[in-house]
């Protein structure tokens, strides 16, 4: 039973909280917040200790009847690993000034950049490589939804050449501060986006072989993503059948009433998934076509929820819990409950 | 001075009903509406004369005190050419129950099928295959503004596969049953989308040579393209160049503030655009790579908008009036007042 600590209980730090807390072989020994808003009290009161992430502040917790046990400093050290979940930017600076200086080994999220880490995780494509590492990189939702589907893809032929369109969600359901609310924004406005290369600091063997261009759109629900690639040979079958294998990917028929991103997020709730989160990607099957060898596909992704799973496997990879991803995919799977 | 009568005065017959009343060799002798509403009085207080399009309905305008000359059938024997407004499915019905039986000239829009007239129309492409035929389709604005920078491209490469992933705006301004209001929905959810061949239909030259998925998203301002076209060799000097020597479309760069479609609607106001209409579209230039030959660009259509100049230059090869189609779409803009 290793000891994970959350620092940072925000978007991604409460589910990997709640994600880590059903697995078997690790625990949670305590979460942080900067501020003592409603996610505080709930840790609280979810039995989570909680801790101010910012000394200084911590009398702000005490003032806002928020019981806190201490600051991270008082906590740090009890930790085999730290899981970050603080915004852009402010991971690396914890990494550097935080992590390496207390001697524990971190997560940090996709908002930072490749090399400020050791490497970057995906549980499909680098578990080996970053197995025992110290500090590594969970990639961002949309470069992990898509190492997801060009692991099924690479798994019937080889990517000759991978053009992704994605089409990005405006803001995360419970930001008001963020728009558009009605225009559509190239972002960035150059092309390539920078997802291609994030797509690569996993996958090195896609170097020079995928281009990708984004825009931002007014919704809050998914991230989509319109995928094109060129493969050495392959049918549709071969295809649906790589993505019914491939673990985390869910193949959703609009012929059900899967017509839309918010018919998969009904779905997810009527799941009864926590938070309403579809951890696994969701393929639309009638948008799968292979044409002269090419592969054709849109897909959703939970922008909230896809990397969750992916930062327990991480974890047990950092921690040499499993050595076998497949192995480590499939328990982590099985205690949150995931289908696939 | 040919006589043009707008039969539908909606979000295109309105449109191109105040387009052709700018031309100094065409008129508009009257424009139709089904119903007697705000659209109806306005017309008349702009000076056209209003007809009822359905005959059973002339009496609710009266009641309505808008003033009507008389019904369609009272006014199209006069007309050299009809322009139809209606929405989509009618506009085929109007050209076999009204138009082909009174021996007029009409245009349909894009909302029909290729194969419902004689040939499909695009100014820079296929002015000369229209020229003096009876009936023809004018394409939608999405195909009309991918010729527009096909046309670019192919004046300086050879197009050897075009792949685009059309981002649709969910509904136009003023219509409130249309969504999706939070949702991103892929439509078609399979792939090819229909954009494609509707560009064959203008472009027989790219059959087998472009590909297209679409999805829509809540907005009302514009469509989006991301385009990737793959090419027999070119640089981006010469892609933007060719850009620059395009009719009707516009280079717009992000670094002066145009970041998002809202901005590009912004620009249509402060430049006092009737409608804040934009009948060029837009590429951003920061969007424009060539990289191994494949151009990668971005561009927003006003989907309002964009087919209007077209419209008029129809009309001008339908009825023989100029056979040059660059000196027609020179004529067409001046008149209206376009940046190119």
């Amino acid at each position: 039973m290793v000891n994970v600590l959350i620092n940072g209980y925000g978007s991604i730090g409460k589910r990997v909280a709640d994600a880590v807390a059903k697995q078997d072989d690790m625990k949670v020994i305590g979460v942080t917040k900067t501020k003592p808003d409603f996610e505080a009290r709930m840790a609280v009161e979810k039995g989570y200790k909680l801790f101010a992430a910012i000394p200084e502040r911590k009398h702000l917790f005490e003032e806002a009847g928020i019981p806190v046990e201490g600051t991270l400093d008082d906590i740090i050290e009890d930790a085999d690993i730290v899981v970050d979940g603080a915004p852009k930017k402010i991971g690396k600076a914890n990494l550097e000034n935080v992590y390496k200086k207390h001697g524990v080994k971190a997560i940090i999220q996709g908002g930072e950049k490749a090399g400020d880490a050791q490497d970057s995780f995906n549980s499909l494509w680098s578990y080996n490589r970053c197995y025992g590492k110290d500090y590594i990189r969970l990639v961002s939702c949309n470069t992990t939804g898509l190492c997801r589907s060009m692991y099924a893809i690479n798994s019937v032929a080889d990517i000759l050449k991978a053009r992704i369109v994605l089409i990005r969600r405006a803001a995360d359901p419970n930001d008001v501060k963020t728009g558009p609310v009605n225009a559509i924004v190239p972002n960035p406005v150059s092309v390539p986006s920078h997802h291609g290369p994030d797509v690569v600091s996993v996958i090195p063997e896609l170097d020079g072989k995928i281009m990708t261009s984004a825009v931002i759109v007014p919704t809050t629900l998914m991230h989509m993503h319109s995928i094109m690639v060129e493969t050495s040979g392959t049918n549709r079958d071969e295809i649906i059948d790589a993505l019914a294998k491939t673990p985390r990917i869910l193949t959703l028929k609009a012929s059900e009433g899967f017509d839309s991103t918010a018919k998969i997020i009904e779905y997810a709730r009527d799941l009864g998934r926590s938070r309403y989160d579809l951890n696994e990607i969701a393929v639309w099957e009638e948008s799968v076509n292979v044409v002269d060898n090419e592969v054709y596909m849109m897909q959703a992704i939970h922008q909230e929820s896809d990397v969750i799973p992916e930062n327990v496997d991480c974890i047990r990879a950092m921690l040499e819990m499993e050595s076998d991803n497949l192995k480590s995919i499939e328990k982590t799977n099985k205690a949150m409950g995931l289908i696939k």
